[in-house]
Order: structure tokens, then sequence, then C-alpha cells
């Protein structure tokens, strides 16, 4: 019988699901009279903040609230290690739902300041995010620049190596400007994506799927920047690699003897529509789903 | 008095000077009565290739010449290490001209295999320059591919950890859509820049020079296309350009109450032909040399 393999993170950010699934956790805190809070709000979502109010889980106003009988959870944006340190100077307890995506980034930043690198952060100057891997960045005694436009990227160019990352949810487009406009003006530059919006993870597993499989299924919209390069990199290594966007668009022919099936989907492809597809494929292949 | 100002770089970049120097001194071991050749063109410009022959200097026709009794000088582009080796077994005495900035690309690529990146050396697939740095990613055991067009670059987006380099005289645009292209498809890049801006330089200098002078003379092959492109940069920007190969070419009329004379020439253009240009504009005009 055929296997569908679902790429685990076809389709949805995986640092917010994450963090919210902690918070849950966290609510046990609650009921054993803690006080637990988020550091922020979690998630841009207010039925979802509502729904956490009613675990006992309240987002924090004001620091003076924190001491030793508190849970603090962190988002997934991350915070400063400063900070970090603090808190828990406090008495504070962390919950740490820091995405491990934008931890990542944290790494990347420190392993570029221990390599001798200017670090150029292509971000927003006040996002939560970035303002934590400056933290981490000043931690580990490195000098940098925060760039949002290309003109901030001048500063950079008085430096012989410069590293470059990205905030997590950077523009690819700028980004890429950023690190080709960089290489002609230095020596040596060393870029670690840090890009993710989910979209390089889910490249990827794309990478790793496409190749084991006997048919990759990749769901989005034709015109999905995302979705385009994640079904270029499936072909690339599976000629029998199709995008898509609905189920009624599955060719019978595509499954004809194929033992595995590979899914993934773009940034912006709803969950029902990937289970659609899934189900669909059930239907043409009689396949058991065997991950997702 | 009328003055000539001469562009900094005119002419011969610094790598092909340096290989013409060494040649000069390897005309020892023709006395000696050694069989001294070069390995190729040393410069595309048969006066120059002419002059070198009466030194006893001359281009390799058939390996088999060579033998213990031979001196064989490597031009700027540098070859093969495999080559190299292959040479020296046979006894061949070498002198090696390759320029310093081909020899930083050697370096470059070796480094980069063994920090353990997938090469993408941006050049000309069949270019003698693009060989040799070939050579040294295969004596270094590394991968990777020549990009000659963004389509070639495809591969490398298999490999998580991409290492690039270019052809000392790549276009610098070409480079930078690379570098930006694969930051996008990879987890980490690291890039030296191995683009000698030479080219580059002089024509910022003609942009400079010829505005501020009342007869702009660019020397160089009339087929030659770095030297028709410092033409056209002078022409837009000073009416009264020209662009001549030889001094016979000079005419008396360009001078007329002519204050200040700039002068530019091509990457092929030799030094002697540049001075004995600049030695009839001074019998026309009476001129002084204020900077060369």
């Amino acid at each position: 019988m055929a296997k569908i393999i679902v790429a685990p993170h076809a389709g949805f950010c995986f640092g917010v699901e994450r963090a919210i699934e902690l918070a849950e956790e966290a609510s046990k805190y609650a009921k054993e009279g803690k006080k637990v809070y988020t550091y922020g709000p979690l998630i841009h979502n207010p039925q979802e903040i509502g729904r956490l109010k009613k675990l006992g889980i309240n987002v924090l106003e004001d620091e003076n609230q924190l001491d030793e009988n508190t849970v603090l959870i962190l988002r997934s944006h991350g915070i400063p290690p400063q900070k970090e340190r603090a808190l828990k100077a406090k008495g504070v307890k962390i919950v740490d739902a820091t995405c491990p995506y934008v931890k990542a980034v944290h790494e990347a930043v420190v392993q570029l300041v221990k390599e001798g690198y200017f670090v150029v952060l292509v971000g927003e100057k006040n996002h939560p995010e970035v303002l934590g891997t400056w933290g981490y960045l000043e931690d580990a005694g490195g000098k940098g620049i925060i760039v949002e436009k290309l003109e901030d990227l001048k500063e950079a160019f008085k430096h012989p190596k410069v590293g470059i990352i990205a905030q997590t949810t950077q523009n690819e487009q700028f980004f890429k400007e950023v690190v080709g406009e960089t290489a002609l003006w230095v020596n040596e530059v060393k870029v670690i994506n840090t890009i993710c919006n989910a979209t390089s993870i889910r490249q990827e597993e794309v990478r790793e799927l496409a190749p084991k499989v006997d048919v990759m299924i990749i769901i989005g919209g034709k015109n999905s920047g995302n979705t385009t390069r994640l079904y270029k990199i499936a072909k690339s290594l599976n000629p029998n690699s199709h995008h898509i966007e609905v189920p009624e668009e599955l060719n019978p022919e595509w499954f004809k003897n194929a033992e595995t099936i590979g899914v993934s989907a773009g940034a912006s492809t709803p969950k029902w529509i990937i289970e659609a597809v899934i189900n669909r494929i059930k239907e043409i292949t009689n396949a058991n789903l065997v991950s997702s």
C-alpha cells in the first residue's frame, strides 16, 4: 500500500503554534495558584488571546507584577539575553517559547561575531525579534548594524569582513539586494540565511523529501512566490513533481505504481486545503498517511 | 605651456605589466642558450608579442618542445596545479607570472573547499583563468560549478553551504545577481569577492579626467572592447576626444590652443606605446608631463 508523507511545516508557522502549545501547558501553573503571564501578546489574534485568558494566562502589563510567584512565557520572537538574566535574577520562572528558528538567528549572530565578522542584521529596527538578536550580538562583544533600507548599509562597506543575517520574517528580495550589494563592496561576506516565515524550512524539507518519494505534490497559489520556489526545488530533484492549487487538479496518472507520495504547501495555503488534497490522494491511491 | 595628464591606471593592468617584466627578466635565459617560451600569448597585442620575440621569447606551439633545457613563462591567467606539476616533472624551469590577484582566487577556492563549501565559480567556462582555478578546486578535493549564466546556478541550490568566487575580470552586476540569488536558496553562503577592479577604476578615471581637459586621447586597439568603452565614456564627456592605436595618428589640429591634454589607454596597450604617444604630443604641443 502506498504511503503519503506530509512535510512537517507544510503551510503554517511552526513557531507560533509551538508557543501556543507551551502556553497551554503552562496553564497548569495558574491552577497551582501562580501568576502566569506572556511577555507581550503571543499572537496577534484577539480570540486566541481571549482563549488563553480563560486558561489563566494574561499578557504582562507592568514589570512590577513580576516576582518569585510568577511564571513568564517568552513568546516566539525571543528576548535579549541581558533581559532574560535580569528576569531570572528576580526569581521569575521562565517558560521559553522562543521559536527555535529565532534561537538559530541568535546562534548565527554569535558565530559571526566569534569569526570576526562585522554583522549586518537585515530587519526592522524596533521589531522585538531584532532587539533580541541585537542583544546576543552585544553580549558576544560584536559590532554591527541593523539594515532596514539600503542606505543603512553604507556603514558596513568600511569593514573587510561582513556577516549577514536576517530577521526570520524578512522580505527575501530586500535580503537578496543587501547581500548582493555588500558582496561588491567588501572582501569577504558570510551569509547565514535565517529567513524563515516558514519559507526556508519548508524549502529544506522539500529538498529532503522530494528525492525520496515517487511523486511530490506542492499545494499553493500558482502566483505565490514561495510556493513556486518550493515547486522548482521539488522538480529539480524529482521530475514527477506537480504544483496544484486545489484537489481537483490531481491527475491519477501521476500516481501509477507510486509507492510513496510527498506533500508540502506554501505559507499561505490553509490547512483545510492541505487536508482535502491528502484525502483526494488517499481516494486515488488507497494510500496511508504515515506522517504529518 | 600646455600640460599632459596621464590617468594613473592607463594601459596594462598590474598583472599583465608584471608578467611582461618577468618575461623581460627571463630573456637572460635565452642569452644563456636556453629555449624560453610563454605558455600562450602573454598579451593580445601583436606589437608586444613581436618585441618579446626579439628578446628570444616565443609563444609555445607544441608541448613536445618542452624539456630540461626549457624555461616556460606562465602568463597572468595562471594554470591548473596538476598541469604545473606535470611541467615540473618534465624538468621544465617555470617562471610563474600568474597575477597575484589570480593567485588570491586559487587560495580562496582552496579555503572554501576546506571549509566544506560547494563552490560557485562565476566566470567563462573556457577561460584559461577559470580552468586554472577549477584545477585548484579539484586538487583540493572540492565540488562546484562554473556559472556563466543564471540558469547554471540551479545545481548549487541542492547544497546547504555554498561558497562563491569570481573570475577576476567578471562583470560586477552579474556577480551581484548570483550572490543575492544564492543567498535566497541555501542556508549558508560565503562570498570572497575576487573581482579585480582595474577595469572599473580605468573607466572611473576617464570619467573624472575627460571633462577637465581640452583634449582627451585614448590609446588602444580599435577592436579592443575595453578601449572602445573608455573612448565612448571620454567622448560623451568631452567632444574633443580621440581614439588612436599609434602615435602617427595624432593630428596636430586637435591640440590647437589646448592648455591641458588627458591620456588614458586600454588594458592591452603596452607602456612603450603610451610613452611614444606622450612623446609625440610633447613634440606637437611643447607640453609638460605633469603626472602619470
